[in-house]
């Protein structure tokens, strides 16, 4: 895990419960790390764009990927200015008043200015992280893309460097005089669960099932 | 459900897989229902900021709110442009090569300009909309906010007029050739699962336990 200091600045200062907030590579990598699906955010002509999309990191770098026919690929030739924002969703915090029903999260906010990524070995190598975020080891068992879906698919480049995390964990944080209150509060967990796979049925006879535990939640 | 139709502009139109979009208000608002975390874009000096939050519907208008003292809050006051970006992942899909790779989604994207909800009565609404859009019928059970904890909290209005979702079912999309390939293709459901409530321990005894089908997904 690379542990180069990231950068604190204004757009990174966590002015809402700043006791949440931190600035330590190990726990923005790790909160990257935990999720695939991230929101891009950017500027078109003034506009603010939000589209989610699959990322992945190398060393102090992320990758996020579009079409390349797309708003986001489009602007990103031009070193277009990018957050991306990464929430995973842990609990339901539910207290005594509206004020103080919350969620557990882990988040990360990472701003930086998009380069694309052109070189064709390292535009390779991004495509394999971001294909084996979402499934452990798929990359490997894949035919190559063609050279047509190749540049079907753009990819950017973020330096991991202006980031925050921001995480909540515990119980409500409602007052004591309003515990005794007769309804129910706590801390209900969540989590993204796979189901049953299901088999394209093209597919040759006798494969393997897949085993789900490959799979990033 | 209103059915008010939306406003097709260059900003809703969808450049990749059109197919998958559409402008019809009853799918826009079944996704906007379907899920209570939104990601909220918005400018600042040029800068893109994603920050995500809680939503609810009220007809044709969408409620998302913040701490006052927030970034969001404070820009809300002039009109911010916003974009909020609703996201539920409901499928991995893994074909035969990257390319088709993919997942299976139901988002919803709305533009729109922000209105600070300062009326208290509507204010109110919104709260108790946003608050049981993540557990049902939970305002009712709850001691009303106290005047600081109604202050603390910001509320921002958006028309859902320029709107538009987009939804991928369905299994991987390649090539027949490709299916013959001795390798695991199809989808794998996904879906967030509550686990076991944990009742604040501060709590006074014998409450009725908490039924976790009144949390939203």
């Amino acid at each position: 895990m690379n542990d180069m200091p990231t950068t604190r600045t204004e757009r990174t200062r966590i002015r809402r419960h700043p006791e949440r907030g931190t600035d330590a590579p190990a726990a923005i990598h790790a909160i990257l790390d935990a999720s695939f699906l991230c929101h891009v955010g950017f500027v078109l002509d003034g506009q603010p764009f939000v589209i989610p999309t699959i990322h992945a990191r190398d060393g102090d770098r992320l990758y996020v990927h579009g079409a390349s026919v797309g708003r986001m690929l489009q602007g990103g030739r031009d070193g277009l200015e990018l957050c991306v924002t990464v929430t995973l969703m842990d609990g339901y915090v539910l207290g005594r008043s509206p004020f103080f029903h919350s969620v557990n999260y882990r988040s990360v906010v990472v701003f930086g200015r998009a380069a694309l990524v052109t070189e064709p070995a390292r535009k390779r190598e991004a495509l394999r992280l971001i294909t084996n975020a979402v499934v452990r080891d798929r990359w490997e068992e894949l035919r190559e893309p063609t050279e047509q879906e190749f540049k079907a698919t753009g990819v950017l480049e973020v330096p991991i460097t202006e980031a925050s995390a921001k995480i909540r964990v515990g119980g409500p944080g409602d007052n004591d005089e309003d515990a005794s209150r007769p309804v129910w509060a706590g801390v209900v967990p969540v989590r993204l669960v796979p189901g049953e796979p299901e088999l394209d049925p093209r597919s040759p006879p006798d494969l393997p099932p897949f085993d789900v535990s490959r799979l990033r939640v």
